[in-house]
């Protein structure tokens, strides 16, 4: 059995440096990437080479993000895709970014047998990501797990994640298709939440489909794609498939449309753009983390200002230019 | 009847400089505020020293945030507590952040009934902020707007948002009461994703009281305290309370019991705290979002790195470092 936890890897021995785990890493050693993945997790600056090293033998796998609402299923939905991919013997990686994901040890209602039942479909390896102690590092975390699983030979290395917030966004928006799950009978104004995300799906699911309610959330998405239809015309066309994950009934149809869809991005040209906008977001949002970590490390000044903003004598965005230094060229 | 929402005020005439509204605003003037708004909303930059000075006025007003997940009641409860405080003569303030709020214009399924009920009360002034294209500066506008409220005399001041994200997290962190409201029925895979909010709740309120659930809810609540009272002893009890909107019922309870805290606040002395919290949290989040600004700008350079990543010969965090100019020291 191929899938290692968080809590297995720490138990092991003495510390290994992580330029050791480069080797295992790309040999596809278990061990190695769980190790790897936590030291990106935690931040370890002294794993910054490492990452680098093997960010450079990245770039083979197919990153397919799943998002949608707590409660759309997609937890219930990736174990399916899992072992539907690991029946055609893919080594397929997960990486949940969701606080109320099973896979999830920090989730109030976690529980790992869904999980189990994945593991015994062999050749998968399935990782959840703290979603809080990042400093807003969480994006940039996550696509560090996922170029681990990517020099690893993992293809397709799936997120899950909520989609909710701009971290979560961020990890979605590094995908190379993008999977947005609808539940029917959920609230409009639950579906709502999502309107951010619906635009950039490459594949809608529809969960439940065994449900009478999914039919009109068929036609909901339908009517919705119809509205946006006016933009330039896309050589690809956005799917709608209804799935029931747990007959797993059409799981192979989403399947074949998340491999559709890879080959329309080679064939079409259009997987170095999107390839480009991958990169910009996540140089943009580790930019954003790198700084964010060393202004809270700069803490007298910082209190001074506080005290400032707090006494109303400054206000915060004058407090803020000049804790970055910046004229006042206003 | 003083609700003037964004579309009103765009309409009309010439362009009034900000310098010129600072006045309007602290006289109360509803037009001067929803401009000062927009104009915050925006990010114009020529607004910035106007912004400043309402800034320096401030400090008066009771901020309180409403929280919950989509779905949980909250547009209703708010609008509720808007007629509770209208009637006894408050000037109530409310910024809706929130993607599925009926106040917000952006909402596909957005309906203003409810808000024309509650502008038939008087007194208030209702507003939400749009949840898009702010380069992840939506905390940062809506506390401005939150300023703008306080120093045109509104008190108190309710922001309403799903709470979930950095953005949203922020801004319900800069309140100076917190109200949590949980919904009977709700999935727990919906609960689980209010985790992290649960715990900086200064009042519980369950919606829907009238449902039977409602009382199973109070008690999972009462059972998840419980497990975090091991703490430094506050002399705030968290009170939870079922309120029911449509009713009516309760809802002065809770008035009340977000009148006590803040009496609690100011009497034990952790006003000068929670304030300074409040400020550092927001000094931190301008200067993340500032220089997130200034980065998007500086383009060319950032070309080119991300066509270096792009093609794998500099990680993502190698680029950032390169971008902020920080020498490798690791």
């Amino acid at each position: 059995m191929s899938v290692v936890t968080r809590s297995h890897a720490a138990k092991r021995g003495a510390y290994t440096p992580s330029a050791d785990l480069v080797g295992g890493v790309l040999a596809g050693q278990p061990v190695a990437i769980a190790r790897m993945i936590s030291r990106a997790e935690e931040g370890y600056s002294e794993a910054a080479d490492a990452l680098a090293e093997i960010y450079r033998h990245g770039g083979k796998a197919h990153i397919v993000g799943i998002t949608g609402v707590p409660g759309a299923g997609k937890s219930t939905l990736v174990s399916a895709l899992i072992r539907a991919y690991a029946e055609e013997g893919h080594k397929v990686g997960v990486i949940a970014v969701d606080p109320s994901s099973p896979f999830s040890g920090g989730a109030i209602l976690g529980d790992r047998v869904r999980m189990s039942e994945t593991a015994a479909a062999g050749n998968a390896f399935v990782r959840s990501m703290a979603t809080r102690g990042h400093l807003g590092g969480l994006s940039r975390s996550t696509l560090q797990a996922v170029d681990v699983l990517d020099a690893a030979g993992y293809s397709p290395i799936i997120i899950e994640t909520v989609g909710v917030g701009q971290d979560e966004v961020e990890v979605v928006a590094a995908a190379h298709t993008i999977v947005v799950l609808s539940a029917p009978g959920l609230g409009d104004d639950i579906q709502a939440i999502k309107a951010g995300i619906l635009e950039i799906a490459d594949i809608h699911a529809v969960s439940k489909s065994d449900k009478p309610e999914a039919a009109a959330t068929v036609s909901a998405l339908r009517g919705m794609m119809a509205l946006g239809s006016d933009g330039p015309a896309s050589r690809w066309s956005v799917p709608i498939l209804p799935v029931s994950s747990i007959s797993g009934e059409r799981i192979r149809e989403l399947k074949d449309a998340i491999g559709a869809h890879w080959l329309h991005l080679e064939e079409s040209g259009e997987l170095a753009g999107r390839q480009r906008n991958i990169c910009k977001t996540r140089v943009l949002g580790t930019a954003r983390h790198l700084f964010q970590q060393k202004f809270q490390q700069e803490s007298d000044t910082l209190e001074a200002h506080i005290r400032a903003v707090s006494e109303r004598r400054m206000d915060p965005s004058v407090a803020a230019r000049a804790l970055l230094g910046w004229e006042e060229t206003r």
